[in-house]
């Protein structure tokens, strides 16, 4: 991507109603346009970011066979009111709209009920199950105060899987492949370090739920931590039975401040009752099919590596996830030719800087703004040796490459 | 993709509402299901094609300048009402819905407010134009009736593209770059042969519009054709004065009833004076933005292709955007051992029908029916000549190909 073509650029000021700091980072940056509280666009390198996070969570989950789909947003009515879900009391977060043809519906704030309903036609038999189903898609929550950036919206991108097992045990085994695969995720996503599996209130099929927690300072829940098991317990069902459940030493857990940034649940037969979704097992006998739900928010979990990896001189991505690999800088004559052709060697990971009304200054600037993870600078200076300057922007490090080792680093 | 992992399968019955003889197609063969009138999930092999029309509009697109980001579903009021389209007896397709921290949103039916709105942030000067920015992106319209299936729903994939030009010279530029790239687009998809461009009302800054028709027996359009020239007039604008001004002859236009796949249309100064989007010029002077839109309906599109390349057994997709390009069928066990080796070689382009519980009868009328371009029987007759018969879905030709031959096919 040429920069000199790109209609965004970098601002100094955000909206005044901005009160997260990653908001203001990816505001600044050119990734985000604020639309109003909770409700934001995604900018080219937004969108390019958002995508590979959604990339690397559909890699990892068509691995343990999810089969990938696209629900609708606009959702009847019926099949929440069979779930008891349709009131505002019982679901808070409900944007409603009405039909000019009559009737009211619902935007879809997560998607139990309609793959539920859906399912009544493609199961029958134990033959079918089980079954993974799951999509990437846009949900709507009327929150009440959005005020913590992507981390919280009214409008975001959530993957959210369902599972229809034909028993308990069945579902404990993918609950337990998805968990592991969960784990590799946030690995794969750069905040696998800091993110924990934690223990948090269940339901009527199951004690507990799992979450994933990554520990951050702007964090809506408490955690407690016991680094060395790698697990941890929310503050919402943290006591000392507990404690003790998870053969937990209380002394040696950590507090800390966290996101939740994935969550699996054991839904049992709640839905499957509330929609009938049944099938005949191998005697002929109709049974209930076994249901558990898998979600992650891929707009979420941007403003949360936004929010941890960010300094002060702007936005760190990972490498899987930067919209793009390399910020190339040429000075000079020469340094500008050779930072074209690296470009044009491999558009898909490279920014050229080609802005002829930046300064040099300015252009250091940005590249550390926008988090790309490594700056490449080819001036007279470094070609004195026939070499480039390439920067990581997560450690500051820098080393001098010939243009042919650069050239072998390009796709 | 193996048949006997997908949870979605073929089925005799559609919706008793549905009339669309597409959509009952697309429900039949799986690729959709019904939520409700105009309102349909797309299912694995739906979402494929539809990303596969996607994908054919985004390289087209980029390749003329677009910039691809993705605007929010949601719509604060303010920018409507500046624009005078708010009001429900202007726009009567509105979805509304509440805030609970109170206030009225859109639910977005077009975008045009909303990027000329984005626009004041990245717009000053004569160097910032032109631009050209574009979405693909869940579009929601309260139709009153929504009975032609995927060709006309509430809720929509849409392409969206806006330009911004310093002035009507540059707008007139990219307005014909982007119909001759619509062209390509509509080849690509198959549909090349039978779209055309075609005169439509314009606005208060330019006559005509161009929408691009396709002959359609359920087109919801008629055109009047000139087949030499390749350009059409919508019956909306066909008079005897607006056939002379296009230079043609009456008696040569033939009569087609049409569905329009995709529109572009000279906004002018229409949001620019509305919302306030001006630019300085080299002399520092103020000048209003020149704005045009470029609308393709993915959706839509699947929906007309499927309507009209379908015949009695079932779809028909063109190699582009058919959701797999090879249907596999091992017949015995040495074909089903190879059957399986050319769905592992290629697993993104070949559905293996391995279903233990279906007949071969079945696996034949379903390959059709799914509309998959080739279809692949391996059979000990055929492998006495260690052979597979490969047979054209489009003309229903077949031919053997030594396993050899086709194996160089895959990828």
């Amino acid at each position: 991507m040429k920069l000199s073509q790109s209609f965004v650029k970098t601002v100094k000021t955000t909206p005044g109603d901005e009160v997260s700091e990653s908001a203001k980072l990816l505001l600044r940056a050119g990734y985000i346009y604020k639309e109003m509280a909770g409700v934001y666009d995604f900018l080219p390198l937004g969108m390019r970011t958002l995508d590979k996070i959604i990339q690397v969570i559909r890699e990892e989950i068509n691995a343990i066979g999810g089969q990938e789909m696209r629900m609708t947003t606009l959702q009847p009515k019926d099949n929440w009111v069979a779930s008891g879900r349709w009131d505002d009391d019982v679901m808070d977060v409900w944007f409603k709209t009405k039909l000019n043809a009559g009737g009211e519906l619902g935007l879809g704030c997560t998607h139990e009920e309609a793959f539920t309903h859906l399912m009544k036609t493609y199961i029958s038999s134990y033959k079918d199950l089980p079954v993974y189903a799951y999509q990437f898609q846009t949900k709507f929550r009327n929150e009440l105060r959005a005020k913590s950036g992507i981390m919280r919206t009214r409008e975001f991108m959530m993957k959210d899987l369902y599972s229809f097992s034909k028993n308990r045990e069945e579902h404990e085994e993918f609950y337990e492949k998805c968990a592991a695969t969960y784990k590799k995720i946030f690995d794969r996503l750069g905040i696998g370090n800091d993110t924990f599996r934690t223990f948090a209130s269940g339901g009527s099929f199951s004690k507990f739920s799992d979450e994933f927690q990554t520990i951050c300072e702007v964090g809506e829940d408490i955690i407690y931590l016991d680094r060395e098991k790698g697990i941890a317990i929310n503050e919402e069902v943290y006591n000392d039975e507990v404690i003790a459940e998870l053969g937990l030493d209380k002394s040696k857990l950590e507090q800390h401040k966290a996101a939740e940034v994935g969550n699996i649940f054991t839904l049992g037969f709640k839905y499957s009752d509330a929609l009938d979704l049944t099938y005949n097992d191998a005697d002929g006998k109709r049974q209930k099919v076994f249901m558990g739900s898998y979600g992650i928010g891929p707009s979420r979990v941007m403003g949360v590596i936004a929010e941890k990896l960010s300094d002060k001189d702007g936005l760190v991505w990972p490498e899987e996830i930067a919209p793009y690999k390399y910020y190339v800088i040429g000075i000079g004559e020469q340094g500008e030719k050779i930072a074209n052709e690296l470009h044009e060697a491999d558009p898909e990971n490279v920014i050229l800087d080609d802005r002829k009304n930046a300064r040099n200054g300015e252009k250091f600037a940005d590249a550390d703004l926008m988090g790309i993870p490594y700056r490449v600078v080819i001036s007279d200076k470094t070609l004195a040796e026939n070499k480039l300057e390439l920067k990581t922007r997560a450690t500051g490090e820098t080393e001098l490459l010939t243009i042919e080792e650069f050239k072998n680093k390009l796709s």
